[in-house]
């Protein structure tokens, strides 16, 4: 982006003076824009009326006094392109347009975009089809709807795919601090990832709450992403489209490809995005990002004045991977002085109801907890009573705002955790986030969010210590074929990975090459282009003497010659035996036309029919990220030493991928498709013991 | 329960007069059941007042009027037992027993709740230290604490066991109907089974929420969730105390026994209880089941006016198993018709704004959906505009509305689904209720409603086609030994099930012996008392000649004379080799001291060991119930005919495991434990292939 663009950005965030260009739509975007509070100038731009929502109008775009900031857009679509371009030549910053009918529409929609995104140029515009933007810290709005949103002079930026969605947030009763609301419709000019790049390093920007419906620019987004890690914003994505019915509807309703929802989780791994899977869960998450920011490690100390709040909290916190560090000897000690005699110190402390609602006996329970116990974050449970039912509120906020100023001495990332989620009204709310504790809403919300907090402060580190080099770009693939084994084999070993030793030989010199090779072997015949080469009848595994070998031979030509789509062929691959490996994977590469190159990893054999058990990277990929992936597969147990069995050469497996991985990267332009099914994994190195390898079809 | 009983509980939930006994605590509960609209009498006990909450005091019980039919007691716990004899004595109807200090607190507490059960009678008493009962049909209340609750003149009932948490429910703010509240308590009279047992046959009670600690008696609520399941009154269950912590904090607190996560979702399963683990999910989906009750099945149409809020329907109904039916040829032509050029037709489908809010449009487009497309539940995705903000709130109730309309018309379950649960404020929910529309909140939340709505009508009929036998009680074992694999075979072949052919023989005449069975045999010296005989190196397999086989017991004596703990003995069962199977399965069955006999199955060989999957079941076990419960398994692909594979012997392994469990019923008196590890299954029947099996050891 320019650095023009960066300013005129500016100007369309922060503007002097706004020009509404248009009828009733601009009318209700008028309203909004007071209903911000926006104390700069507004212009009405309608050659049909005298005056609109209490304002002047003037006829033309020439008439304004001069070039506006910030221009709202919402005139028919096919009058759009031309008046872009002339607020451009008049010099105006940036533009929401409202006006639907583009590229979302219909063909005419498609050619209207294109010149419309001809005529931006050195001004950023959202849009068009979107709802456009809300400045919440600054009290500007470009927004065609009724908005709600509260602002406690920080907060987060949200940006979405969806008006709707947007406009809902906006109205959620949950306190989210809101610094930006942008909806970007079809991102003609400024899109998802440039407004993650333009924002991100705001100060006033905690968090960036994303709805991702799909992504056009794979590599720009990490780019983006990238850049909030290393400003310290945290990044939280609700990406739908995930499922098959989903991805159809993304596609009918956006233009956009859904993509695969596994090589997005691998996207989001890679660059540190908290993903999430619902609505309450995103304005959870980045809420607590926002008011408590994100925790040093995975471990709580939580505290109720109940017993059946304690035991949610420790099932769903267990079920997530939290980890509630129990209290020493000498805590146990220290607190039990504290707590009534009824009390049983534990973790998560369940402080009891004689002392609930007086902050001289519970402040001091809240405080020995965590100076005694190796917590990184704490909670509170508390349900509040409901409005008119509130005799017994003084109680309840004694012990929170006890706790809050605990927290705040123990110097941790502090959450109040509503059980049922709107049982914690707006004025406690926004008394907590005065203090600087988020009010969270609903256990399972609260505790998913610390883990995830947690998890992103951790990601963060791990991936800014060794950035993978930048996503290869996307690419289709046109024609391929299928080289034999043999051949993907040589070109296995000379990416540095092991294959069983081996030659091809003709049927005449079979017995000696196996004899030099040495028995037990493996014969296959190596068809060009067969890719179910155990169907087809054309491999013989275990062969342990010259006379099988020889018989093995003769039985392949008759089957695969009954075999259809294949022709018998003289040259047969002979190879030693692997022996039985501690564990098995299937490891894939593949070129994806968004996210360019992936490599998949799963368990083998029988596990990953039954299991689907895979994970996927994105390459290039570095040493730590491949270990991590292997780490997150099932067959984990196996690798790491299950139950007494010995663990598996962890360094020479990493070498062997990283390696495959590196290949790959270096032969973007002709190798298509790898799989090895199997690649055996043995206490010293691994073997790769088949091979399907797909290259470009040149024509030869 | 006597009949007495079941009297005295009608009127401790709809009483003529209330007596309440005690003083601050007293107070309170006076207010709260004015504020619930008591219209009876009111009495007050209390020896030092003569006035409380405005009421006149009378000094002892015995000044009362009459017996009450119910009375609030809040008086210190040593006083309780003998208040509640005299209560009894005068032929009180039921009491609510706030008073703590019981078996929760100490031992002179468990002393006391012994005499307190020896003085209740025939009257019934809910606690104590309980908050008490709430009949919002009947406009009742004893209950210490400030209350809300909202009741459209049927309802749920809620039972917990944690006063806290019924009191944050009653606070919750999402217009759950609600008929009764409970919170039990200690129950040392009427517990979470026996207010299920007089609850759930009432035709106000439209579903029934428990929240379950843990259950003291499985037999007894096997039989009262039976009684509601055949009532059709639905159960959901949060199950807490399923984590480690959580099992912990639930024995401190309570005292009672959190009991193994599996063996209640065994339980539930078995019952068609609705298992769900968390608040907010506890309360939507007695909601639905309230207001729109169970689908036919888990077939949806659903409705947006929104891409992104469609995809969220997709994604999250996809993922828990939710079927939305694709609209077929004729559909398509119909509400293509009905529909903006824009709109695709779809199922979600996303009607698109250009006729939102017009009903004279949606209308028609909901009535043709439902009438088209096979659905047995529908939902509409509408998030309503914020207090203040709602200029539009119109054009959403319009669609809203229309929507209610159609689904009466179609008969269906319909919902309203907010993507953000607050959007959706009381007036607007209470609307959607008149009109038998389930106002649900949170996408997850509203399609995993109906989705365990739809399981729970299947389920009934399922259970109802085919109940089984009652539960056994459950006992602890004490001193068990363990039996050789020789026995422990014989007695599986003696319960029916097939066990390789072999025959226990001395070293004389093992050459012979393995002869006659034919060679491969496997060779396993019989110790008595020894579990791990691989370890001990006493067992040899695959042996092929009368050399090899002479040898192997040559090698077993040394081997197992130097493993420490047994003794060798000249007794060796020879078997033929099992050949090798399509799957294995592991299957155990033990004895629990809570939930008596139970089966468990899981995958066998590394399948178990990697991913623990296994699955109980409660005996007695229907063969219908073994059969669901092996397609819980992930094994099940393999027993299926996964992939071109032969399909394994589903008849011959359910009558094997129907007929272990008979045995295992049968002899419970005898048998502690049995482990079949593996289980070989065949294309043709399955083979026991070895087992460790204990029984009760009663000193020979």
């Amino acid at each position: 982006m320019t650095p023009r663009k960066r300013q005129n950005f500016e100007r369309l965030l922060n503007p002097r003076h706004i020009a509404f260009v248009g009828g009733a739509d601009a009318a209700v975007a008028i309203g909004e824009a007071r209903r911000a509070g926006f104390a700069g100038e507004m212009w009405v731009v309608n050659p049909r009326r005298d005056k609109l929502a209490g304002l002047p109008c003037v006829a033309t775009i020439a008439d304004l006094p001069e070039a506006p900031d910030a221009v709202f857009l919402a005139i028919p679509a096919p009058f759009v392109p031309e008046t872009v371009a002339e607020l451009g030549r008049m010099g105006a910053g940036g533009i929401v347009c409202y006006t639907a009918g583009f590229g979302e529409a219909h063909e005419a929609g498609r050619a209207l975009e294109e010149q419309l995104k001809a005529a931006i140029g050195d001004m950023v515009l959202i849009g068009p089809n979107c709802y456009g933007l809300i400045n919440y810290v600054g009290h500007s709005a470009l927004w065609p709807f009724a908005h709600g949103g509260f602002c406690p002079g920080y907060g987060a930026a949200i940006i979405t795919q969806s008006g709707m969605f947007s406009s809902d947030i906006t109205m959620s009763q949950r306190s989210l601090p809101l610094a930006y609301m942008a909806s970007a419709g079809n991102q003609a000019d400024l899109g998802l990832t440039e407004l993650v790049d333009l924002l991100c390093v705001r100060p006033e920007v905690r968090a960036i709450g994303l709805h991702i419906e799909g992504l056009s620019d794979i590599p720009a987004f990490e780019k983006a992403a990238l850049k909030a890690l290393r400003a310290g914003t945290p990044v939280v994505a609700l990406k739908t489209g995930r499922s098959a019915i989903g991805e159809t509807l993304t596609l009918s309703h956006t233009g956009s490809l859904a993509g695969s929802a596994e090589l997005y989780e691998a996207l989001f791994e890679r660059v540190g995005v908290i993903s999430v899977t619902n609505p309450s869960q995103l304005l959870e998450t980045v809420k607590f990002l926002c008011v408590a920011g994100a925790p040093d490690g995975p471990e709580v100390m939580g505290f109720t004045c109940s017993g059946g709040g304690a035991t949610m909290l420790a099932d769903h916190g267990e079920a997530i991977g939290l980890r509630y560090p129990a209290p020493d000897a000498a805590a146990r000690v220290a607190l039990t002085e504290l707590l009534p005699p009824i009390a049983t110190v534990s973790n998560p402390l369940d402080y009891t109801t004689p002392i609930w609602g007086q902050a001289h006996h519970t402040k001091p329970v809240f405080a020995e907890a965590l100076a005694r116990v190796p917590a990184q974050a704490t909670l509170l449970v508390q349900d509040y009573p409901a409005p008119g039912l509130d005799e017994t509120e003084e109680l309840y906020l004694n012990d929170g705002m006890a706790f809050a100023e605990a927290a705040r001495e123990a110097g941790l990332p502090a959450a109040i955790c509503a059980t049922i989620p709107e049982n914690i009204g707006a004025h406690i709310r926004e008394a907590f986030i005065r203090r600087g504790v988020a009010p969270m809403q609903g256990v399972h919300e609260t505790l998913n969010a610390i883990r995830d907090a947690a998890w992103w402060k951790a990601a963060r580190t791990r991936i800014l210590s060794a950035v993978p080099g930048p996503l290869v770009p996307g690419r289709a693939s046109g024609a391929v074929r299928l080289v034999t084994e043999a051949q993907g084999k040589e070109m296995l070993a000379d990416a540095g990975l092991p294959v069983p030793t081996g030659r091809v030989t003709r049927a005449g010199t079979l017995a000696e090459t196996a004899q030099e090779i040495g028995f037990p072997v493996a014969l296959k015949m190596m068809v060009p282009g067969l890719a179910h080469k155990t169907e087809a009848g054309a491999v013989a595994l275990g062969i342990g003497s010259a006379e099988t070998l020889l018989e093995a031979a003769m039985k392949m030509r008759v089957a695969v010659a009954a075999y259809r789509e294949t022709v018998v062929t003289d040259a047969f691959l002979v190879e030693s035996m692997a022996p039985p490996p501690l564990a098995e994977l299937v490891v894939g590469i593949r070129r994806d036309a968004q996210f360019g190159l992936a490599m998949t990893l799963g368990s083998g054999g029988i596990l990953v029919e039954l299991l689907g058990d895979t994970v996927s990277l994105l390459l290039p990929a570095t040493d730590a990220e491949i270990s991590a992936a292997l780490d997150r597969l099932k067959v984990a147990a196996l690798l790491n030493g299950f139950r007494g069995r010995p663990a598996a050469d962890r360094s020479a497996l990493v070498a062997a991928l990283s390696g495959l991985a590196d290949y790959a990267v270096t032969n973007r332009a002709t190798v298509a498709e790898i799989e090895i099914n199997p690649l055996f994994v043995y206490e010293k190195g691994v073997l790769a013991v088949d091979v399907l390898m797909q290259v470009d079809d040149v024509g030869t």
